[in-house]
């Protein structure tokens, strides 16, 4: 059974705007979702251990076919099952730091490797980098992209109950030891400065800093991580959440020879599946022979008006079960990340990320990862500089930039299309105009 | 015949921090200045054009000896005499975009090639570089250090004027014809993202902000320049105004092997001068065989409260008169640019802007380029982030970064040493004693 839902799409959204600038609310009343499992690949989408895939090359270090990830080694700060009792053990006897749900993600992304060659929290000379040069220069000279600042925010209390102890034990919300930090520094967290120039505004208003910087505490905490276990959600969608190392050795198992990413945190419309078959259409032209896409929504902290997970989960599965997009070259998985909604400093993020999970090709929307300007009647950043900052941004050189083209409303074809200036009145840009049909739930 | 006066030093500025942090306003009493002509070298200061010095080599292409300038040739947009009549002309007959002051220093600045690369006010591309990862990218792929927007800011009116014009002719306060943009780009001048990126805050009272980017226009206008004839201020002070071609002239007929900066918008003291002929000792001990001092006051607009450059100069003038600093291996020389009070971020420009100079080590002090927030009780910048970030910059791998050493007066030597914390209490940084002389006026 299936229940088709035709939604009016906004002329923003025609035009290949991920987000919901009108910040429209999500019809509050919607069916229970039903959780899929993913239907390509099984055995991928088991909750087992990465090592205890039958796909993998028993004691080969998983590597990209396509693209190194940053730092050329790809992190993975989970401490193996044999050490974790006496790991644990240590942590008891640690002062301890606890976590906020946010620090969570952010422990679960830098142990996979997505934050790569990032191996925990930023110390102080990590920070400065990214909030100044967006990267980081490694020891042998090379750059790696880092743009948005990674950091653990502790309070005052918390500080002086860690003293002179090198290493910490990092405490999950629930009360369970999650991780140890090893060799710490604590440095000054100057919250406007950090807002300031990760967002380029201190307008009240902004989402993340609403959220989590303004109530955090004053110094931040910056080591090395290392995570007793896996970081699990229990939510129903944790095999949606595919390491890197998970993604890396799918592409190989598939035998891609381009991996083309595409960040969303919204459902797919028909826009993008046009703009997404259009993309593996124009690789293969390129000359490869099996382009794989990575569909990737993002799964951890987004603002009150985005389409929940589970929702967009649905949705995306419904597309692939419709055919809308192919099965046999898409994968669906969750990017763990939380939200910024830092437009032109962020996007640099979700394409690093990506290159780290194997993905050599990017496709940038208009304003990606902006939003509304939380005091000012306007877009907080130019729609265009996402993709130009991208396209410049040190230590993604290496990865391959596809910007959006504009879609809309052909009237003669009688579908979505690529907007041709030249019969520019064929189109329809029309707010209101019914364009897209957005697969909702099956 | 010397006036020699004592002046009381606040323990801040026995710890070597350049900038008045108290706004303590600078006598208002003082005897009117006398401009001397450096003494040490009377055909450098004359103020015939470079190709005119006796020291010169006929038609070969001036370079570092010790360094490159950013992006291998140093940028000289002055039209030579020749053509200045025809391009004067052609100016005439373009849109024209009227100069505020500030902007004919920066005018300045980009034709001697003090921003090399830089050939002109930025486009967004090289806007966005700036403000995202204080860095550009060339060509060739290497990457030079750029760290603040140097953009030529117009109103909604000269944008409309300008029209679809490729060339402008720019203006003078004066109404004096002084430059022409080539292939001009002109693009949003987002304020309040350009303030929080580049100063790390939006509160009210930053100097460079009121002064110049509140009032200015909404549109930047990006460029090559071409300027008519070297910018002059009539001050009496031009002859101190020297280019990077002047100076790295001057290095190499000195054959200096090391040239070490001091960047400094205050009268020198005495722990300036042990810190300057300090960091020369060591050089020499690291086997160099003749290190020259560059001395160089910001010349462009400062704050209300800094010391006048006229001043300045009367008491740089006596420094070397008097042999506090000698003058055999001592160049004072005015650095054209203006001052942001930007903290981290400008002092990667000051530290560039001497690389393009010839300087190939830069004296870099505690909290440089900053000063008190303006609207909280606390310093902007954390003191020791500038050496911190100017240490990491992109594209400054190449220079010598030497911090400030901390000095207080030794009780026991009775005079400016540096600091021992082995014997902490024999140094005194007690706020209003007697620690210092400055030699004001001769």
């Amino acid at each position: 059974m299936s229940l088709t839902i035709k939604l009016t799409i906004s002329p923003r959204i025609i035009n290949l705007n991920c987000h919901e600038r009108n910040r429209t609310k999500f019809p509050a009343i919607r069916p229970k979702p039903i959780y899929h499992s993913n239907a390509l690949n099984p055995i991928l989408y088991s909750n087992k251990r990465p090592g205890m895939f039958q796909a993998s090359v028993s004691g080969t270090v998983i590597k990209s076919s396509l693209i190194e990830p940053d730092g050329g080694v790809l992190v993975d700060v989970i401490v193996p099952e044999s050490e974790r009792g006496s790991k644990t053990l240590e942590a008891e006897s640690l002062p301890k730091a606890r976590l906020a749900k946010i620090d969570v993600e952010w422990v679960h992304v830098i142990s996979e490797g997505w934050a790569s060659p990032l191996k925990g929290f930023m110390r102080e000379n990590e920070y400065l980098q990214s909030l100044h040069f967006n990267s980081l220069r490694m020891e042998n000279g090379t750059v790696v992209n880092m743009s948005l600042p990674i950091v653990l925010a502790i309070d005052d209390e918390t500080k002086e109950s860690i003293g002179s102890s090198k290493d910490v034990g990092l405490v999950g919300p629930e009360g369970d030891l999650l991780a140890i930090l090893r060799s710490i520094e604590i440095y000054k967290h100057n919250k406007e400065e950090r807002i300031a120039r990760t967002w380029g505004t201190t307008a009240p208003g902004l989402p993340y800093v609403e959220e989590f910087i303004a109530p955090a505490g004053n110094w931040l905490l910056g080591g090395d991580l290392e995570v007793l276990k896996p970081i699990k959600y229990n939510d129903g969608l944790d095999h949606y959440r595919l390491s890197p190392k998970q993604l890396r050795k799918e592409f190989d198992r598939r035998q891609a020879d381009a991996v083309f990413a595409f960040q969303l945190r919204n459902p797919v419309h028909n826009g993008h599946a046009l703009l997404m078959n259009d993309t593996r259409r124009r690789l293969l032209e390129m000359g490869y022979k099996n382009p794989i896409l990575l569909l990737h929504p993002l799964g951890g902290f987004t603002k009150a008006d985005d389409v929940p997970l589970d929702v967009r989960m649905e949705q995306h599965s419904k597309v692939l079960e419709d055919g809308v997009l192919d099965p046999e070259t898409t994968i669906v998985a969750v990017f763990p990340s939380p939200m910024h909604y830092a437009g032109p400093t962020e996007v640099q993020w979700h394409a690093k990320a990506r290159v780290n999970a194997g993905a050599n090709f990017y496709i940038v929307g208009r304003d990606p990862a902006g939003m509304g300007h939380p005091t000012e009647k306007r877009d907080l950043y130019d729609p265009d500089h996402g993709k130009k900052v991208l396209s410049m941004a040190p230590g993604l050189e290496k990865l391959n930039i596809l910007p959006f083209r504009v879609a809309a409303y052909d009237t003669v074809a009688k579908k979505m299309a690529f907007f041709d200036p030249s019969r520019s009145k064929e189109f329809l840009f029309i707010s209101g105009t019914k364009v897209g049909t957005i697969y909702l739930i099956s």
